[in-house]
């Protein structure tokens, strides 16, 4: 007889890795590239997502873009970005006990019916606003991205150094605000190095468009 | 015989709101009132206790005040607050499995020992940057205050209604920086007294000193 060992699931990070493994075969079916896209509550990802996209020409005539929006409540986020006529999803967090602070690969799964992935050149997943647990849960993705803005203060990756090491892009956004804060990039900079080191990172500032050709050109790669 | 019925344990948070009793009861023996500050990262929590215990005092003569840092890894903020020689202790929250996105009532309790409770007036407990998890955890406090920064946008008492609401005062901070914002001060506090009608809210610049003075009278009347 032919005996198997089965290993037993551990804990909710095994059963989230099952899923994120199943989403990734559905994304690698459809032949959609995938970003999660994270950061801290108002570090400009909505912003940054809205000007890029634009940009790209996303939704009209440029690489075929989708957006899956994770907000705790209320669908302001999806909104904004569905002005720019890209297929754009909600996921809200909150039937979770006082609103999930993440999200997870089940939580992605449920939306991908409500996606035209076929169609899509690329899907960028906006996160939860948090610098924690977004980085413990994957969820099927080929990247990670996170914003990180300048107002959040140099220290930030030695405070939340698993988020800082799970990116492959640190995007440095309100480069605009730097006159008016006691701000040192310089140290920012040598503290992402301490956590991450040589992580790729670009300067931007969503509001003026300050750095945003790098980051298009990025986006358009990983769009293929 | 005697029937008595009891009420079984129904998660997690049930049982913290055991451990949060147990806090209350040991804070209000010594004699000490507590604060459990909240924000997002970067919104400014530690600058403006290092100003706000600074110009009240603390360690020299004012209110005698402790503080509880709470951070995922690290020690900064309680490196930054002990200049003040005010009693400082750290709560570190990465043995958790990624690092636990708040702080909960047991956690707070392990580190009672730690703290000169009888001899302190005030206990301000700074809680991890997160504007969602932390609301849900009561940890024996009697005041829950929130900083939420300009730089955050106009949209956050919307998407994030449990941590607004959970809090009696709001410190909307940074305003040294609106002239360089688009940032909509009016809608912001329209989206706060949406989802907390009428919540007491402080403007304030950490870094410029800007409405310290009554933020500091706050903190006065909580210390007794």
């Amino acid at each position: 007889m032919h005996r198997s060992r089965i290993r037993v699931v551990e804990d909710a990070l095994d059963a989230n890795a099952t899923i994120a493994r199943a989403n990734r075969a559905d994304f690698e079916r459809a032949g959609v590239r995938v970003v999660n896209l994270m950061s801290a509550p108002g570090a400009g990802k909505t912003t940054l997502l809205e000007r890029s996209l634009a940009r790209l020409g996303a939704g009209n005539g440029g690489p075929r873009i989708g957006v899956l929006e994770g907000d705790v409540q209320g669908t302001l986020d999806a909104d904004r970005l569905a002005s720019l006529h890209v297929p754009v999803v909600q996921i809200n967090t909150d039937p979770g006990f006082g609103g999930e602070c993440h999200l997870d690969a089940n939580m992605v799964r449920s939306a991908l019916p409500a996606l035209p992935l076929e169609r899509l050149d690329l899907l960028v997943i906006e996160n939860v606003g948090n610098l924690v647990c977004p980085a413990e849960f994957r969820v099927g993705e080929d990247h990670r991205v996170m914003v990180a803005s300048v107002t959040e203060g140099e220290d930030k990756p030695l405070k939340y150094p698993l988020m800082f090491r799970a990116c492959e892009l640190v995007l440095v956004n309100k480069i605009d605000l730097l006159p008016h804060l006691d701000f040192d990039l310089e140290r920012f900079l040598y503290n992402l190095d301490a956590v991450h080191p040589g992580v790729q990172r670009l300067l931007v500032s969503a509001r003026t468009g300050e750095g945003l050709a790098p980051w298009c050109d990025w986006l358009h790669t990983a769009a293929r």
